[in-house]
């Protein structure tokens, strides 16, 4: 304990010492590194779709598909410039495909989801199955398989395709687990046919020798189709929560767990006049509005959403979603890193 | 696709313009941002405690413990300055106690270790018991749990007491889940004896009505007395591993996994003349040496390490232990976030 | 150790003495007590559709469905005569219900399935939801859930329905474990509209704030058409196993665990010509056949199977199906009670 | 549904019939099949050692343990005669071994534990590592290990060692999954020394790459020492639960399961002048008395205990317990079966 007052030269002097040593003094800084609550350096943002498409589809004019290996532009958190990070730990990005183009088969430890935005014929292979995309699906491609997309079209006759990605690219860079290579070949062989992994495992049956592994689920699309008629049967069966209107968060129908390991995926359903309530969690959510307009209230900014609008709310801000019609909304967030680190918290604000 | 060469000074335009909007071209950063392998920018680095051990004993004189809250010098990866990190997702410092002197109680939901340096008399209270602290003893203050510390002696009576602090700050920092609050009083109430904890959970057995929950131990104190009696025991019995000599992990009785969900604990004896196979992993380590002396080499770098040395192995480093004497060393890591995310690789070379 | 042979006599006396005090020398029945491997009590054995079906539709005639509270014809394996056992576990039966009658509400900690045989029109009621029972639907009521059955139909306009219940009842009585209790009422209120559980859980999505608990899958009718259509797909994919055909087991959505704790149920497809190779497997199997006619050689006795007929596999007998033409199974057995206590052993001939 | 009344000679006519075809009619069984609450043909029951022992010391004159191969007097419940059976899935024995003798190595799928009543200098070997006994030890041979046990003093110096044996013969036999076999030779070669499995996974560490598999403990030596150690300290701690007195479990410290995947096994202090409680649960369970005198009230029933007394608490009978003087209850039951297939009831009286 020290015999008296230090004076500020003293200590300056010290901490330059210790400095040159690669030492800090933690009392300067214990405040900001066990904060009372979380402070995050993501802000909420919303990227109208009307006036990033354009940009997107000029994209298809600067360089091909199979030359950038993904042609995306990655939505960058205006809090996190420069990252490549739309949340601390997720990544977003709107990725083109043109009739005729390929996007090269490769696979990355980094978990990657892909919601479709609009145009139809464009293909996703995973692991020897291709599965077709259509506007509201949601399809994986887990960490390390091997997966490729295509719109085999031809140029006259298919539409530009774009989806959404969502990756955990900065969580892997921050851990430090980031391996990836690419197949020999710009598209693997087929060895599957189209629906095999649903009629496997889709039914609540599973092949009686399946065992699960690894984590990520074995089907790899969820077609729109079904989840928007779940979501119309709960609603009409009665169903809506104050805060959530109606929510369904998509399964590995093998475990009941997410789908992939680093993030969860939801759909939901507010009905026109919609006011929900106000809740907060500690997983930061990216969300693609599929139908529907409405606000979204996240911290002190408000946001006006329409279809194919894409906003993200950081963790532990408060948010309240409203509905000007009936309105659905597909988010991704951290929450099953959160959930396997004992770290979630949530709030939901009567 | 695009219909013939797009010049540069077109592509710099389009950048600027969709920078504007938050939206950044991923072909440009793709292979960055989704590399081979890792290449972490945490740094191999050592801590020689004969270097440090003045400065730590100095920081007594500039601030009280109590004042200071936790009177800690952080070691600081070279490779992640200003960023209180000793690996990109763990913490670690070195903190100072003195005879008389008390580290006021509060709780936050980082996770924190203590490994006892030097010094006795000073004790860690968690959730209304004490644990007496010994050099080479693994305490735990799990997430949320209630903690201070004391150094009880006269000050002319007792000692002053170091200790390895390991936490996953940075990690709480990324994922944006940290909390934090005071206790209303310097010291928390003992409600329970000494050894309590350990008499419930510590003989293999478990109070009948007790159910694990959260996912840290209940026990809080290994001591070093039982961990290097494990160690001495089966290196008699002939267990020699060639990569790792001897090694447990720390574990929570009641679930087998580690003692807190976001870091791993070792221990893991080297006689003299052992020397290592190459090994490398995902998971970056911070070593703290027991007893002995050795070398380490990590990465491009030789370390010679003695009693009380902290170095640190960065993720997918190669790492390669050798002792000159029998060693003794701790180490802690971030594993647990590795395997629950389905990302921990391991190579052990031959 | 004696010291000399020890005459008959003498034992005998011995173990009169020490059976009046409830005691009994282990080494007169060690190798029954331990057997080199299972001689199960259960023997093989087919119900011929044809021959029982008259009796069942016989049973109306003789006492009403609530005077009988379930009218069932019991199926007593013929090893285990007045046991109401078709396996050591599992417990069958035909079930009757005639347009008009209602099954009155109750519920039990013994597990039960119900597979529907023949007729349209009745329903099952679980915890205040109807389902439709249609052929080859699987339907499930978990332990301790309110269940009740109706045929509505008016009497001149319905048909009989028949289905094979499934229960663990000698499990439970072995275990000493069955509690029930009657509703208060008749027929339980309906308090969700049909299609309410499907819609929750049958999409690959699970309601955001649902929590699996009691081990029971949330979902009760696994309808025939889903489960035909799966069998079908992976069929004509390629998918056939040289012992099982095309083989699924239904699943817990929100677990991918089996429907119920201590029941597994299977649903499999043999092609016409299909001669399976021989397997064994200490579970016994209660199969029900759906469509189709083939051949079961089990253990030393061959049975000639069609539509309607069950027939037992008692454990560790071996086992092998033929179809003359293309056939489908149902089949329920005690697997998850073998595989939780980590008895489950498996054998396939090559 | 009947027109009218039916007579009791068309229904005893209409169930010769169907007898014939192997079926039964449920609705003159229901109530039995599926009661109100379990009544359990197992009764409660006490052993007086004095009244036994000299039968087991017996033993020894009538039969070698190498010839009996296991020398043990089956202690039968009065509700169960002829079936080898203490509880209706479980088996309890007295085994005794003189100096000099071994009792030869085998395995099986049943699992064993092993409590020491008396005597000092035998040993249980379990898959290469030999264990001492003292009495209050509590040892287990986990299914499908090789095991054998011996009294290697010589027959002058030695002494008589008598455990109790706790199976779950009778629950593998109920399931037909019982394999056994033997060993090469009499006795298994040592290739451990003693203590190598407590050294490995007693303190609260775990060898490092070391996985659980099969659900059994790898720590094979409870000692009494520490199991009594626990229970003094709790007691001087404070703990005293009005129904258990102290209660604690062990545990499989790999998992924090139960030691074995088929018994649960318990150690209790009651305090002199304890009167518990009564409480009632579906596990069954036998207690075997390591020190002290009290009573204990199981159904309508009530029994003076004293040190090596074994009793048996049917399921669902109210128990309560006294002591006299300090006692020490071990304990062993199916509860891990109950509870793992979700139908574990307890309930405790206030």
């Amino acid at each position: 304990m020290p015999d008296g007052p230090v004076n500020a030269d003293a200590r300056a002097a010290y901490y330059a010492g210790i400095a040159q040593k690669h030492m800090a003094p933690l009392w300067e800084s214990l405040h900001n590194l066990v904060p009372r609550q979380p402070a995050s350096r993501c802000l909420p943002a919303i990227w109208k779709y009307e006036n990033v498409r354009a940009d997107v589809l000029a994209s298809g004019e600067l360089i091909s598909a199979e030359e950038a290996v993904r042609r995306v532009l990655i939505l960058e958190n205006p809090g996190l410039p420069g990252q490549a990070s739309i949340t601390q730990t997720l990544y977003a990005g709107l990725q083109l495909i043109l009739p005729g183009e390929i996007a090269p088969s490769h696979r990355h430890t980094q978990s990657a989801l892909r919601f479709i935005v609009e145009g139809r014929g464009a293909y996703t292979a995973v692991d020897g199955e291709r599965t077709t995309m259509r506007p509201g699906d949601f399809i994986i491609t887990p960490s390390w398989t091997w997966h490729d997309h295509g719109n085999p079209e031809a140029a006259d006759g298919g539409e530009p395709v774009i989806w959404l990605d969502g990756l955990d690219i900065p969580l892997l860079r921050f851990l430090d687990a980031g391996f990836a290579e690419n197949y020999p070949t710009a598209t693997q062989p087929v060895s599957r046919p189209e629906g095999d992994s649903a009629a496997r495992f889709s039914h609540n049956m599973l092949p009686v020798r399946y065992q699960p592994g690894g984590g990520s689920s074995p089907i790899f699309n969820y077609p729109y189709e079904r989840s928007r008629e779940a979501l119309d049967q709960l609603y009409r069966h009665g169903e809506l929560d104050a805060w959530d209107g109606v929510k369904l968060r998509y399964v590995n129908p093998a475990t009941g767990g997410y789908p992939m390991p680093t993030m969860a995926t939801f759909m939901q359903f507010l009905p026109a006049g919609f006011h929900g309530r106000t809740y907060r969690s500690t997983d930061s959510t990216v969300y693609s509005v599929v139908e529907g307009r409405g606000t979204a209230r996240i911290g002190d900014q408000q946001f006006d959403f329409g279809p194919r609008d894409i906003f993200v709310a950081p963790s532990w801000q408060p948010v309240q979603l409203g509905a000007l019609e009936d309105a659905t909304l597909f988010s991704y967030s951290d929450r099953p890193v959160q959930a396997a680190l004992g770290l979630l918290r949530e709030s939901r604000e009567a």
